[in-house]
């Protein structure tokens, strides 16, 4: 039905404290080949079955985009939320990118906001290269790639 | 088979201190166009196969409420809990929201009470946005809601 | 092919120290509606699928009894049961409940053996109810009802 | 295809100090209604897909063998290989009898050694009563079984 | 389609710091009855639904390659990896052999380089006796076996 090449989910959430979909959309948007839609969830837990619907129903690739609290319980949501996105992709045998931020990466409000921005942004990009793009990763692999923050780089020992 | 428009599960147990399975029902008789079904079940490990049936019996999205107790082995049921609840999920293609209040929030009890209420009447609210108006829960994309307590907000850095 | 309106499944283990099996089958005894079978296993993480057997045979519901050993291991044990449990649930289409008594829960034999009699007594019959008489549960929604030891009661707040 | 009453499946690994897997078949081997099947594969994590493709090709039930070394990351491992088995169990219908030792149980080597035969040899004679005398387990109900060490018995309070 | 006996399947990510797909595509190069697909994804959660790509589309066995961060959220990713890799293993009725390095395991990065290319050059020469030669891997059962580090060696005493 569509007439772009490749269909790409954007699933959020009202619990997160930045829009992060909105990154995710810019950047796709940078994509002439590629229709976007769009989802919004309460929270992290209704993000798997969120994406599994748009992957049934065409999309080729999702972004599971969420910002975890920083309590202890927060993080144990967010293991079952990675737990049922892992068990979407099989069912669906489609990739869903987990793109989390999680409160305790940082005691800086500004500096967890550019990890938002930064993590939804380059995990936009990676979703359309694996939809479209696949040997681009490959050329690219080992070499320590980091979303959120700048890349880890390669260990440096010669083969 | 329904004259209404949509069909919501409401399914608690008899662990919980509150009566929680009321307020859902109260908040979702405000919606005319909702027809409710409320089951109950001993405890919070049997809240995903409750939803599941009624999931595949034709409702289209259910609230899994539960309260956990103080204890290690609660949380651990409780972790327990949401896994079946995240897989029934997948498995039925429709949306269940978990509203579970875990006693550790607060050692105050007419505070935990107030979280239980809060926290199941906004979930019961969204249960019906995401099947009848889920473009009003993306208008609330990344503004931090809250159930339970008062909302944390977006952080405010601007775009 | 059973004469009997309600069959339900009794899965217990060799591992357990106090035969909890036995109690769960007098109490069902005592509803003449109700056929029983008994099965019993090595240890807990053999309940899961011995239970869904006996649902895929016909059982409308299970009793999945263990008793759960003092060591960290034993509680891993238990945890990987339990989620076994969750999913054979979910693809039966039908309610096992998990009667699980854990070591720790006491330092007493004496009173281990009194949770463990009432415990699975009680869900004996909650298993009864819910196939039964699924209205009975819903008249105790939210009221603190508890199973090895005594009810933990609601919150007293009016609403 | 065979001319034995039962077969059933023995895997272990490359990864275990014990030749557990010896002592699995030469316990079978006593009784004579029943073919062994045996695979070894690298490590525990690896067992879960072995036994399906056994019970899938024909085998009543599997025996899963592996040795758990002391370390953190081994008992994570442990626990991912056992969640396998659990999911193994409920997609084929048959039971896999899990027989983990792990390093940390004891510190003695020849202690090791001793607990890895006894669990072996006794859960190779509960994979044959688990599928041709299972009421044999019901007669040990409750009794506090134990494999890889003596026997915890029942708890003893009179009914 | 192959003209080869075996089509192994090797994954790794763009977040790892060293090339270990490298090391497996050398390693399995040497097996001329072999045909190698590579395929690169970002990060270790995403190797699950593409080893289950390849397994559906006609490989025989998979390698998922991982490094592990030295944070504990990045342990936390792992084992939601794992047990993706433990279900998609189930579903597809075919091994991945999973091939995690955690920065964890040493404080030394020539060390850690070291670790890898043992631990990814041993396991694809596991997935190709896997597969073409089971027989070998029996052959050590028990031996005490390790990737990326020295054999531990079995347990000395005499049966």
């Amino acid at each position: 039905m569509d007439s772009v090449t490749y269909r790409i989910g954007v699933v959020d959430t009202t619990f997160a404290r930045v829009d992060m979909g909105y990154f995710a959309v810019e950047e796709l948007k940078k994509c002439n080949d590629v229709g976007i839609t769009r989802v919004t969830v309460p929270g992290m837990k209704d993000l798997a079955v969120a994406c599994k619907k748009l992957l049934d129903g065409g999309c080729d690739i999702c972004l599971a985009i969420a910002m975890v609290g920083p309590h202890r319980l927060d993080e144990t949501c967010a293991h079952e939320a990675n737990i049922g996105i892992m068990n979407a992709q099989l069912m669906a045998n489609k990739h869903i990118l987990s793109v989390f931020v999680h409160e305790v990466e940082t005691n800086d409000e500004k500096e967890l906001y550019d990890i938002c921005v930064d993590r939804v942004t380059k995990h936009a990009r990676n979703a359309y290269l694996l939809v479209a793009k696949p040997e681009e990763l490959t050329k690219n692999a080992g070499t320590g790639k980091r979303q959120g923050r700048q890349d880890a780089g390669p260990i440096e020992v010669k083969k």
